[in-house]
């Protein structure tokens, strides 16, 4: 799986609202109304990590989850994890 | 809800096999097989926490889950704590 490059990157950043787009990790919080809610988002998206077979690094405190993605692997950013946060965003709407 | 204090978290400390008994929080990491058993283990801690008012502050990558527990309200450790670390255990033997 290949690097994204700077381009790649800098076209990510217009296309994924809500993301921050470092050199190797998009990073994006959620903010929900109580816990409940903010794991019942964190569970969709871990339906979604499973089936995509790419998992986010993540936090939760009460009603606020923060998500890290990165490509471990490949050692920075890849299609898999615009690929998740395409299908995250999605999920927070 | 009142503070433990040190003879109360030295008790806890002698308790609860695996935690890290702070001054004001516990903690303790958990490692499992893969994603679908961490998250499996994070649904049920869910639970309980919704159940008992209580909720952890956490984080999750892959197959690795570390749990910090501590009562914002009270700025401390309290039996909530405590409560919620013992039902963690149970969850995961």
């Amino acid at each position: 799986m290949a690097l994204l490059n700077a381009d790649e990157r800098a076209a990510l950043g217009r296309e994924l609202t809500g993301w921050t787009v470092g050199e190797d990790s998009l990073e994006r919080r959620f903010e929900f109304k109580d816990f409940g809610r903010s794991f019942g988002f964190m569970a969709s998206v871990a339906l979604a990590a499973e089936k995509l077979g790419h998992h986010p690094d993540w936090s939760n405190s009460y009603n606020r989850v923060s998500i890290r993605l990165t490509t471990h692997d490949a050692g920075g950013l890849t299609d898999k994890d615009a690929e998740l946060a395409r299908r995250i965003s999605q999920l927070a709407e």
